[in-house]
C-alpha cells in the first residue's frame, strides 16, 4: 500500500532523524516528501509513537484502487480483463433442464463463453417464482459441464456458501445484495471469482468500497458489473451507466463487465446498449437469452432470443479490434 | 383475504352454476359480482379445473395492505401503534458497557420507552468500526434489562437469528438489508417483533412487498421505519420522506416510525424533522442519541446530547394531544 | 458584505504596511485576522495590484446567506416572516369570474390571507389547457381586490412583466422557471415581492443562488417555497423535503414557504403535510383550494375543498402557539 | 394523425350510419376499427355532437411520434439525421475573436462539421462569468461565416430571438429552458432547426412534448439532444443516459444528438462516451473544444483540447462505418 507520512509543521531535525531511522529499519524505502510502500499488513498503530506525525495519508481504496497493472482473472483457463472482451449468456432463471440445455446450447453456438442461470432469484413480490434453488444450480453445473462452459448464478446469502463453491465458477452477488456485508466478508474468504453488480442506487465509491471488502477480506477475483441505476425516469427499467464504467476503470485496476438486460429492461436495447459498452471500454457483457422469451418465468421481455444474440455477437466481432478488444 | 373471480365473457349458465356450487360446498360466501373472502390457505390452484375463469383479482399486498383495523403490537406491555407515539432512543453503536449505560439511563430519564444501540454496523467501509457484535447484544440486553427498558438492535444476517431472538425485543432490518429476501423469510418464521427499515432508495411498493415478505412467512409483528431517501442533493444526509408515511399508512395497516437521525444526519435537524413527523401522523421515533457525540465511533455528528433529546420529547409531548396521540 | 483577505505566508512587513494604508483610506475596519466588512458596490479588481494576495474569501451567498435579523416582508400591511405563519389559498387556475370569485370568498372565510390563481399555466403538453392569460390576471386583481385580499400569479416569462407588476401582489417563479436567469434579473430590478419555488430537481445550494440572482439585481423581497422533489418513487407526484426547509432556515434569512399540494400531488396529503410543515418550522403555506375539484381544468385532484381547507386551517391554528408562529 | 375513434358500447346502427356518412362527406377513410387519419388541422369540436363516442384515441405526441420517415434536417447543404453522423465542436464560452478563431480553426481541421460557442451562459451564481452577449454572437457569425462551418449557440430567452435568427443557423434550447414554454412557442413560430436538450431531471415524455410544443408551433426542424442526467452519484458531473438515446429513436423520427462533454463533466471521458453514443445509435455530437482549456471562463475541466479532438473523429470515422453511419 501507497501511504505518505505528513509531519507536523513544527517537527524538528531530532525528530525526523528518528523516524527515519524507523524506517530504515523496517527497510521501508521513501522519498523526500515521505512517500513510501507499505506492506499490506504493515501495523500502523507503531507510527502512534511519533506525536509530531501529522497524518498518515491512505490511498481511499488501498486494494480496489488503482495500480499499475489491470487485474486479469483466469476461469478455466479462460482470460477475463485486460484486453478480452467475454460474453456471458443464459436465462434469467433455470426452469428445467431441457430448457437450461436448449438455451445453453444456442448461447454457445451464438458465441458466449459463460453460462449464467438464476437459481434462487431475488422477487420483490414473495408471491412471485423464487428460482429452482439448489436443485437450480445442479442442473447449471450439469449442463455447464457438458458444454465446456464455466457458469455463474447469484448467491443470495451465505448460508449456500459451500454449495455455491461447488456447483459455480464464478459467484454472482446481486445489486441488492451489494451492501450484504455479512455476505461480502464470507465471500472474501474464498477464492472463487465474483462478480459484483453495483447496487441500484450505489454511489461509484460505495461499489467500489464493496469491492473493497472482497478483496481486503482475501479475495482478489473481483469483477465489478454496472447494471443500471434507478433514477426518475421509467421509461426504461433502469438508466445503464456507462459513464461509470469509464469512471471505475480509471479508478479501478479490476475488471468491468456490463448488463444490458437489467440496463434497459426490454430485449430491443440490447443491442444498441452491448455497442456502446463495448465501444465504451468495458470488459464483457452479462446477457439474458431464452429459447422462448414469451414463457419465461422471469424477465421474459428483457431476454434475447437465440438469433439476436448470435447476430449481437457478431456485430461485436467487428467493432472489438477497432478499440483493441478480443472476444474470446 | 378478498379477492374476485372475474369470468369470461362467454360462459354459459351451466359453467356458473358449476363454480357456485364448488364455492358453496367450501362454504365461500359471495355476492353477485362475485367478490368474496377466501382463508390465506386457500388453494388456488384447484379454481384451475374451471377453464371459464379469466382471472382471480387478488390485492396487491394481501397481507400488508389495509384492513379494517389498525395493527398494534405488543412489547412487554408497551403497545405500539393506534393512538400510541412511540420514542425510542440511544446511541448509534454500542461501545461499552458504561458508554451504554450512561446513555440509557439518559435517554429513560428524558423519556424514551425503548432502548436502541447497534452491535453490528453495516459501514461503506471494510476499514472503519464494525461494532461490538455478540458482545454488543449481550451488554445492550444487560442494560436494557437493568433499566426496565425493551430493547432494539439490527440483525446483519440470518446467521444470528438466535442471538438476536434471545437479547433483543424487537429486532430492527436495516435500509441495505430491505431486500434481504433470506433474512425477511428466516424473521417472517418468527414471532418476534420487525422493525423494517424503508430501503434508501426503495419504492413504497416494494417496501410494502418486503414487509408482505414478513407477514406472509408468519410474523404478524411488523413496525415500518422511513429514514430518509437518496436524492440528488447532498446538503443533508437523507431526504426524508414524510409524504411516504401518510401514503403508507393509507395503504397498511401497520405502524410506521421515522428516524430522523438518519434521515437528515446532523442532530441540529432532529428536533425540526420530529415534531413534523410526529404531526405528519407517524407512530413513533427512532433517535440517536450520545452521551458524549463527539468522541462516537459511529454518526456522532447525528447524535443528540441527552439534553436536547429531553427539550425534544417535552415539545412533542405538547403537540401530542392535538393530533391525537398520547407518548407513554 | 463580510470577506476576509488572506495573504501569501511569505507576504513581509512593508506589503502589510501598504495594504493596512489602503484599506485605511477607503475606511474600511479590519480585525487582526483581516476580516471586513465591504459594500456592496465594492471594486475587487483594486485589490489585484497587491500581489501578495492569496485569495479573498468571500461568503458563498453574500446576500441570501445568513445575516442577523430574519427578512420580514411587508405586504399592504401583511407581514411575512418571522413568526407569522401565513397561508395562501385559492384555484391552482382562474378559469372563470365565478369560479375565482366563489373560491376566493371560500378561502377568506376558512382564513387565507392572500389568494393565489393561475392565468398562464406551464403545461407539459402543448394541448392541454394553458390558463386564461392576461385576462386571468385582470380577474384575479378584481376578485382581490373586491376581498381585500392580496393575489399572487405565476409569471411564465419576462415579457409580461409589467402586467405582473399592475395586476399582483407577489409574483411567483415556478419550479420550471427558477434557473431562467434572463427571467430572474428582470425581476431583480423590481421591488415587488417574488415567491421563489425550488426546481424539482435543483439542489438547495442552487436554490439560494436563484435566490442570490433576485437580491443582486436589487429585489430584497424574496420568499422561497419548497414545493416537492422529483425521486425514483412515483407512488406521490413529488416528494415534499421538509429537511430542506430546515436547511435553508439554517442558511439563509428568507422566509420559506411550503407547498403541500404540488408536494404530495393528492388532496388527501394535503393537511398532514401542511401540519407537518408548520411543525418543522416553515413560514407560511401556499394551498390548492377549488369550489368544484372534479371539474378544475388543472390539477383537480390535489385540490382542496374549501371545507377542508377550513378544517385544515383550524387544525394548524391549534399547533402554532406551540412553536411560536401566529397565523394572521 | 392517426386516430380512432371509439364508440359506446350501446350504440345502435342508425347512429353508426350517421357518423360514417360525416366521415364520408369529409372525405376520410377508415377501417372497420374507425382507425383513420385525420388532417393537422382538423377541427375535432364537431365531434362533439355524436355523443355516442365514447373517446377519440389520439397518439401521444402526433407530431415527434414515430412516422414511417426518419426527419432529415437541412443546414446550408449539410444534412443531420439518416445515416449521417454530425459533429459539432466548439468552445463552451465564446471569449473572444482570436480565442474562437483559433479554436474554430482548430475544430474545423479536426473534422468538426458545425462550431458551437455560447453567448449567453446560463450560470448557477450571479457571480460567474455570464458570457459576452450579442457580441459573442455577432463573432460567432463572423468565424463561422469566415470558415464556411454553420454555428450553433444557445439562445437565454425569446427577447433575442431577432438577433439568434441573424446570427446562427441552429439555435440551441438549454436543458435549463426545455420547459421554458414561452421559448418554446416562440421557436416553434420559426423555421430555424432548433437544438432541444434534454432537461437535467426531465423524463424521455416531457422531452418529447417539449419537441411537440416546437412542432405543433410549426417548425419541423427539431434535433433532440441528450446531455446526462441527475442522479445520486456525483465522482461525474452528470450521467449520460444512452438508453434515452435508444428510446427516442424508437418513440421518435427526430434525430438525436448527445453531449458527452456535459454528459461527464471531465474531458477524460468524453472519448469513451462518444465511442458509445455513436455506438449506441446516436445521430451526432455536440462537444467542447478549447484550444487552451486551463484558461478557460467556464468548464474548461471538461474541453477537449484540439488534438484530442482530431484523434477522437478519427476514433469515430473507423467505428461508423460498421454500424451504417457516415461522418460528414
Amino acid at each position: 500500500m501507497k501511504i505518505r507520512i505528513k509531519l507536523n509543521s513544527d517537527v524538528n531535525e531530532t525528530e525526523q532523524k528518528v523516524l527515519l531511522a524507523y524506517l530504515d529499519k523496517h527497510k521501508l524505502v521513501y522519498d523526500n516528501q515521505l512517500n513510501l510502500e507499505v506492506p499490506e499488513n504493515f501495523d500502523f498503530s507503531e507510527l502512534n509513537v511519533f506525536s509530531f506525525i501529522e497524518e498518515i495519508i491512505k490511498p481511499k481504496y488501498p486494494l480496489a484502487g488503482k495500480k499499475q497493472k489491470e487485474t486479469i482473472i483466469d476461469i478455466k483457463g479462460l482470460k477475463i480483463g485486460g484486453n478480452n472482451f467475454t460474453i456471458i449468456g443464459g436465462p434469467c432463471s433455470v426452469e428445467s433442464e431441457s430448457q437450461l440445455l436448449e438455451t445453453a446450447k444456442a448461447c454457445k453456438e451464438a458465441g458466449a463463453v459463460i453460462l449464467r442461470g438464476g437459481a434462487f432469484k431475488p422477487r420483490t413480490s414473495p408471491y412471485a417464482f423464487q428460482g429452482l434453488g439448489i436443485e437450480g444450480l445442479r442442473l447449471l453445473n450439469k449442463v455447464g459441464t457438458s458444454l465446456k462452459m464455466p457458469v455463474i448464478s447469484e448467491i443470495p446469502d451465505a448460508e449456500f456458501l459451500n454449495e455455491f463453491i461447488e456447483y459455480c465458477d464464478i459467484i454472482q452477488v446481486g445489486a441488492r445484495n451489494m451492501q450484504n456485508f455479512q455476505l461480502l466478508k464470507a465471500l472474501g474468504k474464498i477464492n472463487k471469482p465474483i462478480l459484483l453488480k453495483r447496487g441500484l442506487a450505489a454511489t461509484i465509491e460505495e461499489w467500489l468500497f464493496s469491492a473493497e471488502y472482497l478483496l481486503s477480506y482475501g479475495n482478489p477475483n473481483v469483477i465489478l458489473c454496472e447494471r443500471g441505476i434507478r433514477t426518475f425516469d421509467n421509461t426504461l427499467r433502469n438508466c445503464l451507466d456507462l459513464g461509470a464504467v469509464l469512471a471505475v476503470k480509471e479508478l479501478s485496476h479490476l475488471p468491468v463487465f456490463v448488463d444490458p438486460s437489467h440496463g434497459s429492461g426490454h430485449h430491443s436495447y440490447v443491442n444498441g446498449l452491448s455497442r456502446a459498452a463495448l465501444a465504451v471500454g468495458a470488459d464483457g457483457l452479462l446477457i439474458e437469452v431464452h429459447n422462448n422469451p414469451d414463457c419465461a418465468l422471469s424477465d421474459g421481455i428483457q431476454s434475447l432470443k437465440p438469433e439476436k444474440f448470435g447476430q449481437l455477437i457478431r456485430d461485436l466481432k467487428k467493432i472489438a479490434p477497432l478499440i483493441d478488444k478480443k472476444i474470446s
